[in-house]
Parts: C-alpha cells; structure tokens; sequence
C-alpha cells in the first residue's frame, strides 16, 4: 500500500495512539476465497462485506448496484472482488445466453467495478479482481479460458492509465482445497482458501500493480 | 485443409476434370484486411462475400443475422471473419456502453460466429477469426488487450471441442501498413495487407488448429 496505508507505522512507535486502519471494501465476502480474505484481513482493518445477498447488496452484473455500494461506503482504500464465478460452458451450449452467462458479473462487472470504482478509493489505494486458471483446456472451458485470459490482459493494460497511484492487480488461483472437498473431489491438488487468501492481503499491502498474482 | 479440400489433387493429374473447389464465406469483405484476403482467395475458390452493409448482409452484434446468413449460404468449407473493429477507450470513458463498444461485434460476435456457423461447416473444414496485437499498452488499449487476449484463449481453448475435423484458428495482424497510410501515420513499420492475407491463406490451406497466427 502507498500512500494511506498506515502499517508501516505499526510496530516502530511505541506509543497509544492508535494505528491508521485502511477501510476495505471485500465483494464476495460470503464466498470460498472471500470468507478466507475476510478472516485475512478484518483483524487488522475496518472491513465492508459486501455481495448479492448483502450484507451491503451489491451485483456485480448491474453496474448501477456498484455506484449504490459506493454512495454507502464512501472513500475507501482497497476494494477486492472475490466474486461471481462461471461453470463449464460447452461450445455446443444451444442458447447463446446460456453460453455468455459467465460474461457479465467475472469479465464484464469486474471491469465496471474498477471503473466505477476508481472516483472512491483515495490516493495511494488499490484494486483487486478474481480471475482463475486451467491446468488445460477441458471441454466446456472456453468461455472460462476467455474470461480469465480477457481479465488478466485488463488487468496489466488498464495499469497504465490508473490516476494517483492506485494500483490494480488480479488473483488467479488454481482449484482451492474447500472447493475440491465441497465437489467431492481429491483435494490433495487444492490450496487451502487460507493460502490463497494471502495473495489478495500481498496486493493490498504490497506494491504489485498491473500483475497477475497466483 | 484436412478432407474436404481439393488442393492437393491439382498439380499432379494432368485431367480436365476441373479441381473441386472450397466454398468459402468471408466476412468484412470490403475492408482492408478483408479486401485483400478476398483477393487472394477468389482467384482459387467460390468466394461469397459478407458484412453489414453486403453484398450478404450479416452484423456480427446479432447472432439472428449470421444464422440468417448460413440460411442464405447453405455449407461452406471455410468461414473467415476479418470483420468489426474498436477503437482506443480510455478507462475513464464516462458511460459503460462507451467503454464496451468494440465487445459486442469482435469479441461476443466472432464466438457467436463460430457457434452459430459450425452447423454449416463442412466436414474438416475451418473457421478463422481476428484479433490482434499492440507492441505494449498505451492509454486507451484495455479494451483492445481484452478483447484480443480473450479471443486467443477462446481459439486455443475451444479448438478440442471443434466437431468432424474442423479447424479452429485467429489471424493476429499487427498494424495494417494500408492503414498506418489511411491514418497519416508512418507506414514503415505496418505489413502489407497482401502479406496479412497469407496468414488467412494458411489457416485456411494448411493444419494449423487452435492457434493464432502472426
Ligand atoms: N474456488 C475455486 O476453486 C476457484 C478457483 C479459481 C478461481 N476461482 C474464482 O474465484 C472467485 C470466487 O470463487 P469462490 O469459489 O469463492 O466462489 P463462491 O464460493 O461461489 O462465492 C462467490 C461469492 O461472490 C458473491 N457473488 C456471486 N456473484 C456475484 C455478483 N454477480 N455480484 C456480487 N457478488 C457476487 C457470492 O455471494 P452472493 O451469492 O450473495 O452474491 C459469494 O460471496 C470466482 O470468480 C471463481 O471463478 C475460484
Ligand atoms: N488494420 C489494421 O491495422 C489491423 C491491425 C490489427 C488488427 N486488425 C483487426 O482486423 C480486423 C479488420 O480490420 P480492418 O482494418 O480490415 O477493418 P476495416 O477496414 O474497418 O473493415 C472492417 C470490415 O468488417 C465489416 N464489419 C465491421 N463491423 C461488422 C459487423 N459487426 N458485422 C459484420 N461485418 C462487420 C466492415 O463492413 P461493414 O461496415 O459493411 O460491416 C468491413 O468489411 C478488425 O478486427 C481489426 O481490429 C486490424
């Protein structure tokens, strides 16, 4: 974090004042990783939940539900999103819409959540999006190729254009162990959500920008 | 081409038979990578031509209209998309539709096309898409890097799921030198349009599956 953070200010001073806490906007927060990004970080910051089914309601699909979220809000230092997610998506899919249903809350609302985010996080903030990846292509997974690849290749050419030093980065984990056991698949090859989480505390604490973190 | 091809039967049978030739269907025909690709495929092959304004109407933005289209057309051994564009969008471009306008018609619509065209693709027949590249990001180049990254991963991914022997493929132009001349900009560094259009050619011709040319 650059600029208003405050914990680099932590264990130097003695002192009682207290340390500048960031305030940290989590969508998703309810979800696999979220709930793993949340038990992270709301020990040290002033953290705000928020997803579909609330606690603060946002869709991620429905860009004016962002806007309402930040007039709820107000400034904040970080925003991660944990959110949406896609199935498998054969090619063959009759309906162009059941094809596309990935598209809208994980590529598309996750672009418009750092547009219409971006007036709200102070100087110095950051930006955190989900995307994902496949050990190989499977069938069904070209539009989660798509997705994912679109969201990456954002994340890295938006960096540029990011006004007082926000930075923007992206998490994409492999399988997460909770969701291997929750199919009822092996979950040896998963990482636990817990480790995963620590890459979204790096890119909110850290200096990445324009990176990919895995 | 694998199976329906006619190609390799030319050169060595000295008959007047004539060769049997691929119908090929090409959309953004009048533009100026598609111009040049239509003229190194009429010559060769039946050629049908395709784009909004014609001559075959079809709008890449409505998956209604490319199945329109194959009703018109019947089966085809080749479709090639050298169709729509976007232009830069800055990040802060104030309204959602603004910053999304080059998705619908590249991206959405040349999966859509390839959806919606292998019903009528013959057997070991091809499709071919285009997408594109920038040296590095510059401001205005986010859209362009998802589109683009996303439309590769689609080609890469979706290539297994490709029924009877049908290939899958993007041509990745760098900059058009017929362009870099249109917009007063230094043409030295852009490659001919012919010299594109070979990539067509060789998607079309050769085995390339799930890759993407440059
Ligand atoms: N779990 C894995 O193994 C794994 C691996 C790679 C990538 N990922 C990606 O990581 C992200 C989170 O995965 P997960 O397994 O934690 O998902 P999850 O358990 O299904 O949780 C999803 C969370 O996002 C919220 N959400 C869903 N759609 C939303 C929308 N349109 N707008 C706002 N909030 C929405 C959900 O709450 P509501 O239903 O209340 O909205 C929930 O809090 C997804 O993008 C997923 O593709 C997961
Ligand atoms: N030129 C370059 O330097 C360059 C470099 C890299 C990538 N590319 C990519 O290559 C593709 C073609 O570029 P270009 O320079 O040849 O473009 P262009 O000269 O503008 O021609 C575009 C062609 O596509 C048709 N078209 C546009 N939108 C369409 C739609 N929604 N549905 C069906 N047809 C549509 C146009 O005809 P109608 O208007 O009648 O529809 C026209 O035939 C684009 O995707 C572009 O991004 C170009």
């Amino acid at each position: 974090m650059r600029g208003a953070g405050g914990r680099s200010l932590g264990s130097a001073h003695l002192t009682t004042e207290r340390v500048p806490t960031m305030k940290i906007l989590l969508i998703g927060a309810t979800g696999t990783i979220g709930s793993a990004v949340a038990a992270a970080l709301a020990p040290r910051y002033e953290l705000l939940r928020a997803s579909r089914r609330g606690p603060l309601p946002v869709d991620l699909a429905d860009a004016g539900s962002i806007d309402a979220l930040f007039a709820r809000t107000g400034p904040v230092d970080a925003v991660l999103s944990c959110a949406a997610s896609g199935g498998l998506a054969p090619l063959s899919t009759p309906a162009d819409a059941d094809y596309w249903r990935g598209l809208d809350g994980k590529l598309v609302g996750q672009v418009n959540l750092v547009r219409h985010a971006l007036p709200h996080v102070r100087d110095g903030g950051s930006v955190t999006l989900t995307s994902g990846r496949f050990a190989e292509p499977v069938p069904g997974s070209s539009l989660g190729y798509l997705v994912n690849s679109g969201l990456a290749a954002f994340v890295r050419s938006a960096a540029i254009e990011l006004p007082r030093g926000i930075r923007l980065n992206a998490v994409s984990p492999g399988w997460v162990r909770e969701t291997l056991e929750h199919l009822g698949m092996d979950p040896a090859p998963g990482t636990p959500a817990a480790d995963v989480a620590e890459s979204y505390v790096r890119a909110v604490e850290g200096t990445a920008h324009g990176e990919v973190l895995t």
